[in-house]
């Protein structure tokens, strides 16, 4: 990290800011903790000011009841990292509107973390850098999940698709993200992260990771290149999908329906259960849309979807004084 | 396969095309069977022509006694695979020189196998697709190995820097490559690419895996941006380099030593027992060359040495009639 190189001034004290903070889709079906793309919505709304107090006081302006206790709360625990970072000079005031649902495997913790992080960096006159609020954001992570992860933080903060090439020492390279539309469906069940890491094989074959890094290295090049056809191609994930589908009723389906409609690919958002897809085209992103529905209806599992856009811009400020 | 679309011109019978076959560095550290690039040098020679008889009749003209029996020659089955996709219409008389060592993990057969597809549909008026040589240079690289890669193969072939997606289908992508220097060397041991293969685990475990794709990503990323300090910072190895490595002395040293020097990386070419270096710098590339020299002359060992570059063009005709 970089020396902290000014306090806050006297005038920014007093003031606010607020950040729409997006959602985000980590792994991408192939690349397991190390990609990650943010989507135009849905977003969570956090309103921050900066107090004289060294604490941080935290308001829920929504109804899924998270822990105001700052050492509880993802953004909470992001903020008192920063204040440590300062010396206790300051504190906080938060408002929360969360409207990502937290489980969704949409990045929800992300948000509050990234949004946290951007937030107190605007009201500090922008003293920290990109790779430093992803440190302080990977707090809130830890909290949410017990692993700091940097996989949904970072295209939260820098929008786009991001690669973590490396979490020590932090390594971010913002990858070329051509306009895709995004599908997503969020199924109205519980998958814990916690629970979702655990299921995994601490070992795979060596011949499935030859099969994963082939993927992952054509989903990059199809990026870097905006080659739609290898974007698709490379979406197949051998190694975490066949086990963490099983606590996605509707999985298979979905994925072999949408896929005969035309989407280039997709899966599991995060670890679950959202699914998403991606598509070249608006309309084939709504039959995508259609067929999801359609398939959870089925099921009697309440649902809700998005059609939406890969996020070029992470947190945005979109009030301050 | 595309269908066969004529068969050969009596005009073309009877001519000979002359190719020169470049050397090729499989595995790019990270990128194990997946990534290849082909070098300016070494290369080998081989000059074919078309006969009516449907036989291969093979001379070599170099000092490494490989066979003259079709059947067990790399560039042999290559041809006779052609000419069974051709109904055995005719065959092949064939004079290789070659100049790149057979087991020092250069990509020997590569080159004799994509040489003899390439010759081959030059002689033929081209009717084969890139993908179709590549298939047919297989057979060539399982005689040698037991295994069908494409990992030397596609670069010779294509030139550059090469990704092999997937092998079943096969889907190769071509990266872009930056204008950097190689060092090479070549120490006189014997490692058998398929003692090379056996003495890898079969299983990894998936949080080295995450390693190395992350590394796998930041290297295409790193190609494609044409952003050598990322390439550098990618090219490292945590599955298959810790292995094999020891079977290759001074190997750590080396590394080492040339990073130090300013090397952006390298390590085992294919499966060894060169080692490559990238450059930037044709500078850096020859005290490369030189840590090299000091440390196989201390150990003893016979070496050669190369400081060369990425060849943009792969199997290259440099004489025909």
């Amino acid at each position: 990290m970089s020396e902290v190189k000014s306090s806050p001034s006297g005038g920014v004290r007093g003031g606010f800011v607020l950040v729409q903070c997006p959602a985000t889709v980590a792994n991408l079906v192939c690349g397991f903790d190390i990609l990650g793309m943010a989507l135009a919505e849905p977003y969570d709304i956090m309103k921050l000011k900066l107090i004289d107090e060294p604490k941080v006081i935290i308001t829920n302006k929504d109804a899924y009841n998270l822990p105001t206790d700052a050492e509880k709360n993802v953004a909470g625990v992001v903020l008192l990292s920063v204040m440590e970072k300062m010396n206790n000079q300051f504190g906080f005031e938060v408002e929360i509107t969360k409207q990502i649902k937290p489980g969704s495997g949409l990045g929800s913790s992300a948000a509050s973390a990234a949004g946290a992080a951007v937030a107190a960096n605007h009201l500090l006159n922008h003293i920290f850098s990109r790779e430093e609020l992803v440190q302080f954001a990977m707090n809130g992570e830890k909290l949410a999940s017990g692993v700091k992860h940097a996989d949904n933080i970072t295209p939260c903060i820098t929008g786009g698709v991001t690669l973590i090439r490396s979490i020590h020492p932090l390594d971010i390279v913002q990858l070329h993200s051509p306009p895709l539309f995004v599908t997503v469906v969020h199924p109205q069940i519980e998958v814990k992260t916690s629970d979702a890491r655990q299921i995994l094989r601490k070992e795979v074959l060596l011949k499935d990771a030859i099969k994963q890094w082939g993927n992952i290295a054509g989903l990059v090049a199809g990026f870097e290149k905006a080659d739609t056809d290898l974007i698709g191609r490379s979406l197949e994930d051998v190694i975490i999908e066949p086990v963490r589908s099983i606590l996605i009723p509707g999985f298979d389906e979905i994925k072999t329906k949408s896929k005969e409609a035309g989407a280039l690919g997709g899966g599991i958002s995060g670890s679950g259960p959202s699914i998403f897809m991606l598509c070249k085209e608006e309309a084939t992103a709504k039959k995508v849309e259609q067929i999801m529905q359609e398939i959870f209806t089925q099921l009697g599992i309440d649902f809700k979807t998005y059609v939406t856009t890969i996020a070029q811009e992470g947190v945005k400020v979109v009030n301050a004084k």
